[in-house]
């Protein structure tokens, strides 16, 4: 008889975890991505301020589970979950029939109602994303350096992020550093250094889910870097040369959203009857079943779950890893005629943010950091946790250039999105 | 009174080489170009192949230029030349008035009157296009990897390089190593080392530039790493899912142009009354300046430049580069007040190609090199002419982890082409 399939539906931390977490299990794993590559999110904003290449946070999926013998991996876009027959539906593989389903597709930006907005401020969740953002930042320079309007100029010189969560402050932090100092000397007609920076936030203060001393500290190091951090300011509209918050408007030609994520269409998938959260997570059983259908697993952002204290777990890569490797046990547990599983339990290791140069906040438990340690712990982290070792290496390489010249490895402008400015793109390629 | 204003269109090995060389001259230099940074061309085929990210082998003209106090980097595309006013007309900038114009625009692929074929066999210029036919190479696999039927998934196996000059040559090199190496195990349903890789060739021998000692060595590498060299071959047309060669057609899903360079429209810009050869390039004077216009200079791929014994010089770093800092000597010497200038002379260096590894051929005049020592030979000048410090070390650091593990560090598929086959990119950021 066959063994039974497992089929997986992500390759974030969640599902990727879980699948290498069943390599051992007599089952056979199927991992279906629409993308061909796992990707660090924790340093999607490097990329999108130009420290760091894509390739360098990114990994084929096929790669990393290359050895895993139990594992076929497809790129593949899901379109639809058939529950009664036990099967997804593949835009072009058609239907993967599964015994056991875990959907893993995380999440993706929100723009409360106003999806409008999003021509205007671009969210961060792909390396497409991330490249369009560092292509309209640096692109913002060069037409202020054009501009013969000092209004103009000023409003290509202001960026505006929204939302003042890790993403935010560390997007913020990160064009400062770049205008500050490695585009310093570049221009002629303008001085970068006067570029203004300004971070809103619609709550009481910046990376909320620290403790209030981190959430100080992280406001004051963005403040030292020449951010303008406006709290209690709630955005109104989006548009092409403005930000309004209430009643008044700030002019700006560069906008990025980091305020609020809603997951990816896994109730939409499954059905009218699954239970979601407001942000559209499947509201999970303890074990991370979807209510009714114990062989659906939902892990990762996709998923609502609570940790001991009624709270959301965070949607971080920690917790999502913790998720993919306990369902793998339940599966497991399962196959081999184990009892009812322990609920899943979110073990809190931490929660770190890095704002600039020398500055970063980590919150870890008991013992909390700030500035220099703070930075210097955040990077061995991330650089412990990229995918393989010669990410690290080459990632380690850039982090070490930058710090010495001050420098970015991939100020490059390429195309593939386009310019919402009025002038067409300086470097359209199909052009002339 | 104001300094000359020498205005450099184009930031490539020629452009840049005469910004660079005019630092010491009582002149103001403006380099237009526009795309934000200078490409070092020779590994583009790499990025191509995945085996180098964009930002690795480019860099942006401004921090080039950073500590040049005389240049001013315009990021912006001419439209116009107006030899009469002596300005040129930026889309963004508008007019911008030169006393002496360099058109260092270089080339662009060219289909023989064909250019309908462009869609489905792109050519390699730019980063955009290695980043288009890398994610048409692995595209391709992936789709062999989900297709049911054994002659489509035959399809989506067969590569076809159109053209046996050095960029074909390692191309059709780099592809067969990607399959045979890289890929070998990465996959479930198909075996990569299956795959077929086609080199087509309309003259009797590749490398034609080269003796034919080192043609037939580079052939017998192509061959031992599995690529069908098919010579006196002209292709007579190109589509989505074959290439047709005289009679009989290739079946394929994955094509790439080498065959032919075009002149970038210097020509069109300065006027009808300018002789041009059949490639576009501008005939120009021994001097390198425009007959009838001492004051403009063309220089790089888009002049047309015969060596002492007549010939055309080729179409390689080197040459553009001799070509940029020559022009620049004459410019200081005409404002030194020094006679009649020396006529330009190429000096070859040599010529290098790389086939896979340990495979390259160089032709140093007296001394040629094939297999492991041209490789070696290769890789270190290559290495050494890489625009930074930075990128040397990083470009050596893929190219020793790749040494050891056949892997490659780029193995991305993102967007910003679209697939040209029948089925929507598997990876469509835009789609669920």
């Amino acid at each position: 008889m066959s063994r039974p399939r497992v089929v997986i539906v992500g390759g974030g931390f969640a599902g990727l975890t879980a699948a290498k977490a069943l390599a051992k299990a007599p089952v056979d794993v199927v991992l279906v991505d629409r993308r061909n590559h796992h990707l660090f999110q924790p340093l999607l904003y490097q990329v999108a301020t130009a420290g760091l290449s894509p390739g360098q946070i990114a990994q084929p999926i096929r790669s990393i589970l290359r050895r895993q013998a139990n594992a076929t991996v497809l790129l593949d876009e899901v379109v639809r979950v058939d529950r009664a027959r036990k099967q997804i539906h593949g835009r072009n593989a058609g239907a993967i029939p599964y015994d056991v389903l875990i959907l893993a597709t995380g999440a993706t930006h929100a723009y409360f109602g106003h999806d409008e907005w999003s021509a205007n401020a671009p969210g961060l969740k792909t390396l497409e994303d991330a490249t369009a953002i560092r292509r309209r930042i640096l692109e913002a320079f060069e037409h202020a350096e054009l501009a013969a309007d000092p209004v103009q100029r000023e409003a290509f010189l202001t960026f505006v992020v929204i939302g003042a969560g890790p993403t935010g402050v560390e997007m913020a932090g990160s064009i400062a550093e770049l205008a500050r100092h490695t585009l310093a000397a570049d221009f002629r007609n303008i001085d970068p250094r006067q570029a203004r920076i300004i971070l809103v936030e619609a709550g009481p203060r910046v990376l909320p889910a620290m403790p209030a001393k981190l959430s100080d500290a992280a406001k004051a190091g963005l403040e030292r870097l020449g951010v303008d951090v406006r709290l209690n300011l709630a955005v109104t509209g989006c548009f092409a040369d403005r930000v309004e918050v209430g009643a008044d408007a700030i002019a700006c030609r560069t906008i990025i959203w980091a305020a609020g994520v809603r997951a990816s269409p896994v109730g939409a998938w499954l059905g009218g009857d699954i239970k979601l959260d407001r942000a559209g997570r499947v509201e999970v059983e303890s074990d991370l079943s979807v209510h009714g259908y114990p062989e659906i697993f939902v892990v990762g952002d996709a998923a609502h779950v609570a940790d001991k204290d009624g709270k959301q777990v965070p949607g971080i890569a920690p917790a999502a890893k913790q998720q993919g490797s306990y369902v793998a046990s339940v599966i497991a547990a399962r196959l081999a005629g184990a009892g009812h599983p322990e609920p899943f339990r979110y073990v809190d290791r931490g929660n770190l943010a890095t704002i600039g140069r020398g500055e970063a906040v980590a919150d870890l438990g008991r013992l909390q950091l700030k500035g220099t340690i703070a930075w210097w712990f955040w990077g061995m982290v991330h650089i412990f946790f990229l995918i393989d070792f010669h990410n690290r290496l080459s990632v380690m390489l850039d982090w070490i250039w930058s710090y010495v010249s001050f420098g970015r490895s991939a100020r490059l402008i390429t195309s593939g999105v386009s310019w919402s400015g009025d002038e067409p793109p300086p470097s359209k390629p199909d052009a002339g």
